[in-house]
């Protein structure tokens, strides 16, 4: 008979645990909603200053205003107003490759490019293997996840409290270090200043935390979780998706199909 | 020109805004990720009491060990790894009426109870409320939400411990005594004692925090995205998905058609 | 050992059925899709007529423009590229009790009406029936689901086509007679002339089809599933999604927040 | 102003059009649901033989028995029943890389490999850009997508049909070609013979009909979504979503937590 073991929630009539714990006893009252997404991710306690960063990680990525994916559960819960699972599940399917994916892309870089490569000893060393990480990109005709933002230009203010925030508790690693050397040395070879963005700064904090690489896309859609559910209160309150809907509808144009513009098969 | 108002998140090229507060300076390392969530959603700060109320309800909520939810999040993830995203929302959208749903259901029909209502002076009051209540639901042939658990029969220890903490923190209001009082009164209208479940309990502490009732089921949400994260990270672990599907998959007998089981139509 | 009967797809290494039929001698080449659906939902096969009228049906349903639906579709796969079915996910998700709903309700509402009743042996009966129906509607404060259109006012055209095929392939059955006689008879208790729309006769069709009830919301996702790889189809040619995006984003005011909106706990 | 321009589905208060058609005249009732969905996807009439290769693909991919996409469906039904959108939603996400992405990596693959070529005269011309394009994947350390199947390992019988029907309709294409000649040569290279498998040759189907190829996965997700319903349909008659959910959950066993486990960070 296939077993399937598991260190999560389980009951017995009188108990409930959840990684080894009393859940009731040990875990309600006790453990924060920060700490305790902390510990189903790694089974690990995490320290206090570990969940600092981690909950300005969460902080940094919970809402951005009316992204795509805020309209998308606006829209979704003006349309199935029953089905509040949808709304959030709809919005968090736009947190792929280009809005919410650079957290995950920035971590899962500077964990490669660190990987088999002895640490360096000081700046010196660490703006020298930045420089090569810029240089092979730019060869390569890619990009440095993490660089560049089209609003905050000079320097995005999550990525700048980040660093100080991972610096205070003793957990500015390898991941936050390359990330800054690249802030630093990148002008040398692009020929122009970009700013560490704050999604790209959260990323290098999650990999400096230890937490799985695959899943820290995870997190920033777990942040968003909660952004969404905001989202939807103020769509409560002083709703606007069917204004979106309409001013959307009201500018559409018929055209007559265009058989060749689609194949390019 | 249309314009479309927001509390949430803002930003000008030096600053990035969320709920009228700096979110680098006075939101970043300084507001817990559950205090976050909760203002989110009222566009209020919680006093400590409140958050840490809210917070063991997500607690309560975030895992259930391989819940319909957690199967289908690891089911998907095996069938799409490229996508994360796609398997947290699947996840969720399984929070429907049977299964997350207790928390709202339960939340809602306290509300119901009291709407209207004078609170009553003294616990014979409050008894004489449920009894009336119970009696009612019993008539029109429905359940009471919150009443009963397939597990944890002679009680839920998640209710009894959300009672304490709502106590400790004065914040036991009139839905959680609403509940309570059910809970001693319901055998002698149903001629059994059922237990009063952790769902039903936690949509009653979230109702006494004012939270906005359409939305209870998104705070079970937003606690078992934490819990589906917790999923895929011990799946990425130990993987039993595939098990899974091969136990169902060979376990398939084929049946010939029935062309008459379908339609009532 | 648990047992899974099914009569859907099954396979051996030589020969794959699909209910109870060799898959690619018998299916591929000989079988429409639509009518493929229709056995896949019936587990039977459909005579000519009735796969006529129910991809009339699906036409019907299939795309109705910049809908919630399409605008959700859009900017999913502009923000997750990565993930079409994401992007067409998210898009059904929005097929809920507003926007997509009113073929169930109006097939459920016109089954529910005529269970345990005798059938009317002309139109004076039927109007009869019809009469009694929507006055008990209106007296219990409830629409009649499938009257009504906020475009087309006099008339749906879909509406009046479908009748003509359904009783060209004789099967304007009960539904369809039951909901054509509320179209005469509602003036008289309503005191206004409203079109029946064109989703509700979708609905009556399908249930004079003998399609299951509980997945008449199925086939409109169905038919929508079709539109939205058209909707993509297109953003793929002239894509509009960023545009979309930045008319909202750029109409955006902050408020400050409002602690008082949210709650009516 | 910003204007969307479509040529799907627009609507005046007497007339409703789609792709520059009558949608009650020219659409419902004339046109199959496998024609429409073609049409909407490419913005052109296809021929009828276009039509039977394509519903032949659709009916090859519709349903494969029980699937994790399948199971997904059937659970999160059992878990949220008053959200059909939901179970269809959710196992659509299933259609990632792993169980549906075959067919549009493998259409996806043909057309890079003939991009820019010169298509050979002959057999024998094929024969050696097949093994040029296999040797070419298998010094890569790469797969070819297409080949190989889990059950059927001498010979998809899909595959031969799907062969047979566009030699049949004379649209059997330089994708088709390309395909069939890799199941030729491949044994040279690789050592052992592997059949080339049904969803492979769909997506090499889909690209002779000049579909766009961002979206075949799309077509097997429109496929998948009759599938789906058929899932659901059997669902209602026989359950077994419980069945399978307890046969999980009563064979989970609790291990302790494994901190060690996650991080490769």
């Amino acid at each position: 008979m296939t077993e399937y073991p598991t260190a999560l929630g389980a009951s017995t009539p009188e108990r409930i645990t959840l990684l080894g714990e009393d859940l009731a006893e040990d875990v309600m009252g006790r453990v924060s909603f920060g700490e305790l997404a902390f510990r189903l991710a790694t089974q690990r306690r995490p320290t206090p200053g570990e969940v600092r960063v981690f909950e300005a990680v969460l902080a940094a990525l919970a809402d951005h205003g009316f992204t795509p994916t805020a309209i998308v559960t606006r829209l979704t819960y003006l349309s199935a107003p029953d089905s509040i699972q949808g709304a959030l599940a709809a919005g968090l399917l736009g947190g792929g490759s280009r809005f919410l994916g650079v957290t995950e892309d920035c971590g899962r870089f500077l964990h490669e490019v660190l990987t088999g490569v002895q640490l360096p000893p000081g700046e010196a060393g660490w703006d020298e293997l930045a420089l090569k990480t810029v240089t092979a990109q730019r060869e390569a005709g890619k990009f440095v996840p993490g660089l560049g933002h089209h609003v905050h230009k000079d320097g995005d203010p999550r990525t700048r409290r980040l660093f100080e925030i991972a610096r205070e508790e003793d957990l500015f690693g390898p991941h936050l270090t390359l990330f800054e050397a690249i802030g630093r040395v990148h002008p040398r070879v692009l020929g122009k200043t970009l700013p560490l963005n704050g999604a790209g700064a959260c990323g290098a904090a999650l990999a400096d935390l230890g937490l799985p690489l695959e899943l820290l896309r995870g997190f920033a859609l777990l942040a968003r979780t909660a952004g969404l559910i905001g989202q939807l209160a103020e769509e409560l309150r002083s709703p606007v998706a069917n204004e979106i809907f309409l001013s959307v509808d009201g500018n559409t144009v018929s055209v007559p199909p265009d058989p060749d513009g689609g194949s390019d098969g």
